[in-house]
C-alpha cells in the first residue's frame, strides 16, 4: 500500500562512465537507465579518443537504493566502466548553501572609517540613546532567525542540532529568494524548554523575527507561547501557522471548486501534533462548521479522559456533536479530511464513505496519508505535501510573504488575524477564473504570492485594512 | 593637553547648498569650510537656473560638533541657503551593513529539490550518521560567530546589545573583506557569565569558531576559559588576543629598527584589562627580557596585598625585579612602553626617562596615553591606534587570518603558539628592506597579510612547522 515514489531531481545522481566508441553505445546507456526506471536528464562528453568515450550521464532516481540499482545496471552492461558516481545534492551542499555578505564597501581607509572605527562609534551613541532606532540603522530592520532543537527534522525525527542545519540553511535561502529577507540558522545544542527559551530571548536584539522550525511538540507550544509574552518581536511556528495558513489557503480555494461554504463543512483533522493543533485554531477562527480532531487515541471529545493541557482544549473547542470512535469512523459523511500524521492509514473505500464531493490533504511526508491516486477516485479534490503530484500544499506559499510583511509593518507579534490574512491572499492570487480541482494553490515560484502575503500581513500589522485582491 | 583630532571621513557630511548663479561662489564655500578646520572632499552640482546652483558639498570634519560648526558657517554666508545636511555615517549603516545570501540557485522545482526538501533530507541522515560531516556539508565549514554582550563597546564603555550591533555587524563585514569567512553578529540580552556562557554553547554547532568581542573584563577572562573547556571549535577574545598578536607583530619590528632583541628590553604595560594581560603573556611566551604590568594600584609585584585572581597571576609571573611604583617611576629606564589604558597618563619628559631609544605603544583609542607628536621628540619608534598616524596598531592585520587559518586548518582550540605564528607572519610582511620607525607593521589594505596570517594559523593548527616567510 505504499505510494511508489518516482525519480526525482533530489535524488539526481551524475555517473561518469567509459563506454566503446561505436554509435549505440550511449543508447544503450540511457535505455537502460529507462529500463531501471531513472530518467536521464543530461549526457554530457568530457573526453574521448578513437575508441572510447567518456561522459557524464545525469538521471533522477527515486531514492538511494535505487541509485545503486541504476549504477549497478549500468557496471553490467558490455563494454561499459563506471568511474565515479557524483551525488548532485550532496555536491550542491558542499560548503553550505549560505554566506554573509557585506552591503558597504570597504575599498579605502575612508570607506572603513565611516563602516567601522571611528565612525561606526557615533551610530552606536545614537541607539543607545534610542534603542528603537536599531530597526533602522542595523541588520534588526530585515533580519530573521530560523531557530530549531533538531527535535523534529523534517519527518525524519530526533537528529540533533548539527543535522538539522541543512534545513535550516535551506530555509534561509528561501526567505531570501522569495522575500528578500536576511534569514540566519540558530541550531541549538539543548532541547531543553527553558533553555531555549532563554537562548533565544538572550540573541533577540539582532532580529526582527523569530522562526521557530522542527521542533517537537508539545515543547514547541510553550517555547513559543512564553517568547511570546517576552520578546517585542514575532516570534512565529512555521510547523505550525505556516502550515494552517497554506491549509486554510488551499481550502478556501478546494471549497469554491465544490461550492461549499466553510461555515457548513466538517473537517476531519487528522494528527493532533504542532501542525493539525494550528490548522484547527486557524478554522475555528475562520468559522468552520465542525472540526473534528483525530489522533491515535481516536476522536477527541468532550469528557474524554486523561488528556494533556494542549489535547483537553481541542476536545473542548471541537467536535461539537462529540463524535467518538477512530478515523474512519468519524470520516464518515464528512466534507474534509486533512491529514498531519502518518503514512497510509487510509485507502480509496474509506473516502467513499465521506459527503459528497469530498476533499482530500493528504499531507503526511514524503508518504501522505492516501495514495493520492487512490484518493482520487472518489475524492473532488486531492492534495498533498509532494511536489510531484498537483496541488502542492508548501509552506513556502506563506513564511517568506509572512515575515515579510511583519518586518516591513514593524510587526511586535504574529496573531492569527494575520494568518487568515495571508491565507486569503495565497488563495486569491490563484484567480477565480483559474480555479479547478487541480488548481486551488498557486506556484510555489509565483512571485506575487509573497507580494501579496507580504501586503495582506503588514497592513495588519499597520493596523490598516487588508489590501484587496485584483479580480 | 588633548591630542586635537584631524577631520576624518568618519565624522564626513554631505551639505546640500543653494548659492546664488555667480562664479566665484562655490569657491566661497570650500574656502569657508577651510578657514572652519574642515576639508572639502566633493563638490557635486546637482540642479541650476539662470540665478542659482545647488551643490552637495562634501566634507570631512573633526567630530560631531565640529560638523555643526561648519554647517553654521555656510549658513552665515551671504546669499547661501542649507537645504539638507547628510551624515554621510549614517547613510551608510541605514538598514545594516551585511546581509545573507544564497549560494545555491532556486530557479526552479529540481534546485529546490536539492536545496531544500526532499533532497536536503538525505544531507541531514549523513550529517546524523557522521557529525563532524557538518565542517564539510555546511556553513560551519567557513562561519564564525561574533559574540558580545555590549558590555564594553568600542571605548564607549556599557552600552547594551542593541547598541553594540553596528559594530558587530562591521567587524562581520571585515571578515569578509579581508580573508573570505562568513561571520555573525550575536548580540546577547545579557551581562551575566554563567548566561553568556550557556547561550554561546547553546549556539555553537552552526559555527566553526567563536569570537569574542567588546565583553568586559574580567568577566571575559571566564568566558573564554570556560568555554575553551566546553567546545570543539576555537574561542578567541580580539580584545586580548588580537590585540596582543599584532602588538608583538609591531614590536618585533619596531626592536629590529633598534637593533635590541626581546630577551634583552625590559617592557612596561599600562593597563591590566584584557588586553593588557594578554600582551603580557604573549611576550611572556616569546621570552620578553622583563615585563611590568601597571594599572591604576601602581606596578604589579610580588607580594602585593588584596589583588583579585587575573592581577595575582600578573603579579607572581612578571616584574622579575619586583619594581613598585606608579607608572613614571616604573617607566624609567625601560626599553618599550605600551599602554592599553586612558588618554593622557604622560608628557615628553616621561619619555626622555625611558633607556636609549625607547619605543613607544600609545593605544588608548581615540586619545592616546601621550600625544605621539611629543613622544617622538623623544623616542625612536611611536605607534598609535590612530588611523592618521603612522604604525597604527590595527586587530584587523589579525583576527581575519587568524580564523582563516583555524577554520581551513580545523582548530578545535586558539592557543598561543598559534598567536606568535600570526605576530610573526605579520612582521615578516613588511619586508626587512622596508621596515623602518615609521613602518613597523603592514597596510591594513596589503592584501598579503591575511594569507599570510592564515597560512602559519593554519600550519600550526594541522601539527606542521610554519612556513617560511618570502625573503
Amino acid at each position: 500500500m505504499t505510494t511508489r515514489r518516482l525519480p526525482s531531481a533530489g535524488f539526481s545522481i551524475t555517473v561518469r562512465v567509459s563506454v566503446p566508441a561505436d554509435a549505440a553505445a550511449i543508447g544503450r546507456l540511457t535505455t537502460a537507465v529507462g529500463e531501471a526506471g531513472g530518467i536521464v536528464t543530461a549526457v554530457d562528453v568530457v573526453d574521448s579518443d578513437p575508441v572510447s568515450v567518456v561522459v557524464d550521464l545525469t538521471c533522477d532516481t527515486a531514492d538511494t537504493t535505487h541509485a545503486d540499482q541504476v549504477v549497478d545496471i549500468l557496471e553490467e552492461l558490455p563494454g561499459v566502466d563506471v568511474r565515479k558516481v557524483s551525488d548532485r545534492t550532496f555536491l550542491l551542499h558542499l560548503g553550505g548553501k549560505i554566506e554573509v555578505n557585506s552591503k558597504v564597501s570597504l575599498r579605502n581607509r575612508d570607506e572603513l572609517s565611516r563602516a567601522y572605527t571611528p565612525g561606526v562609534a557615533r551610530v552606536c551613541l545614537a541607539i543607545a540613546d534610542k534603542p528603537e532606532d536599531a530597526r533602522r540603522l542595523t541588520i534588526k530592520r530585515n533580519t530573521v532567525a530560523v531557530v530549531s532543537d533538531g527535535s523534529a527534522v523534517l519527518g525524519l525525527g530526533n537528529l540533533g542540532p548539527a543535522a538539522s542545519l541543512p534545513v535550516m540553511e535551506g530555509k534561509a535561502a528561501l526567505f531570501k529568494r522569495f522575500a528578500g529577507v536576511d534569514a540566519w540558522p540558530v541550531v541549538l545544542d539543548t532541547q531543553d524548554t527553558e533553555e531555549i527559551i532563554q537562548v533565544v530571548k538572550a540573541i533577540a536584539p539582532a532580529y526582527g523575527g523569530i522562526n521557530l522550525e522542527d521542533i517537537a511538540a508539545p515543547r514547541c507550544f510553550e517555547i513559543e507561547a512564553r517568547l511570546r509574552e517576552m520578546l517585542d518581536i514575532p516570534v512565529f511556528h512555521d510547523d505550525q501557522h505556516g502550515t494552517a495558513i497554506v491549509v486554510l489557503a488551499a481550502l478556501t480555494n478546494a471549497l469554491r471548486c465544490v461550492g461549499k461554504p466553510l461555515a457548513d463543512v466538517r473537517v476531519v483533522v487528522c494528527g493532533a501534533g504542532a501542525a493539525g493543533t494550528a490548522i484547527v485554531k486557524l478554522l475555528l477562527r475562520e468559522g468552520v462548521g465542525d472540526v473534528v480532531a483525530v489522533d491515535r487515541a481516536g476522536a477527541l471529545h468532550r469528557g474524554m479522559p486523561g488528556l494533556n493541557a494542549d489535547w483537553q482544549w481541542l476536545a473542548d473547542n471541537t467536535n461539537r456533536e462529540a463524535r467518538t470512535g477512530d478515523l474512519r469512523t468519524v470520516l464518515r459523511g464528512a466534507d474534509v479530511f486533512i491529514g498531519v500524521s502518518a503514512p497510509n492509514l487510509l485507502v480509496g473505500d474509506d473516502i467513499a464513505t465521506m459527503a459528497k464531493d469530498p476533499i482530500v490533504f493528504a499531507l503526511a511526508n514524503p508518504d501522505p496519508e492516501i495514495d493520492p491516486r487512490e484518493a482520487r477516485e472518489h475524492a473532488a479534490v486531492v492534495a498533498t505535501g509532494r511536489s510531484d503530484q498537483p496541488n502542492q500544499i508548501n509552506n513556502v506559499l506563506a513564511f517568506p510573504g509572512v515575515f515579510r510583511g511583519m518586518l516591513d509593518g514593524h510587526a511586535r507579534a504574529y496573531t492569527d488575524e494575520m494568518g487568515v490574512a495571508a491565507a486569503r491572499a495565497i488563495a486569491d492570487t490563484v484567480g477565480e477564473d483559474k480555479i479547478n480541482p487541480t488548481v486551488i494553490v498557486p506556484s510555489v515560484f509565483d512571485a506575487r504570492v509573497s507580494t501579496a502575503v507580504a501586503a495582506a500581513v503588514r497592513a495588519i500589522a499597520r493596523g490598516e485594512a487588508p489590501p484587496k485582491a485584483d479580480s
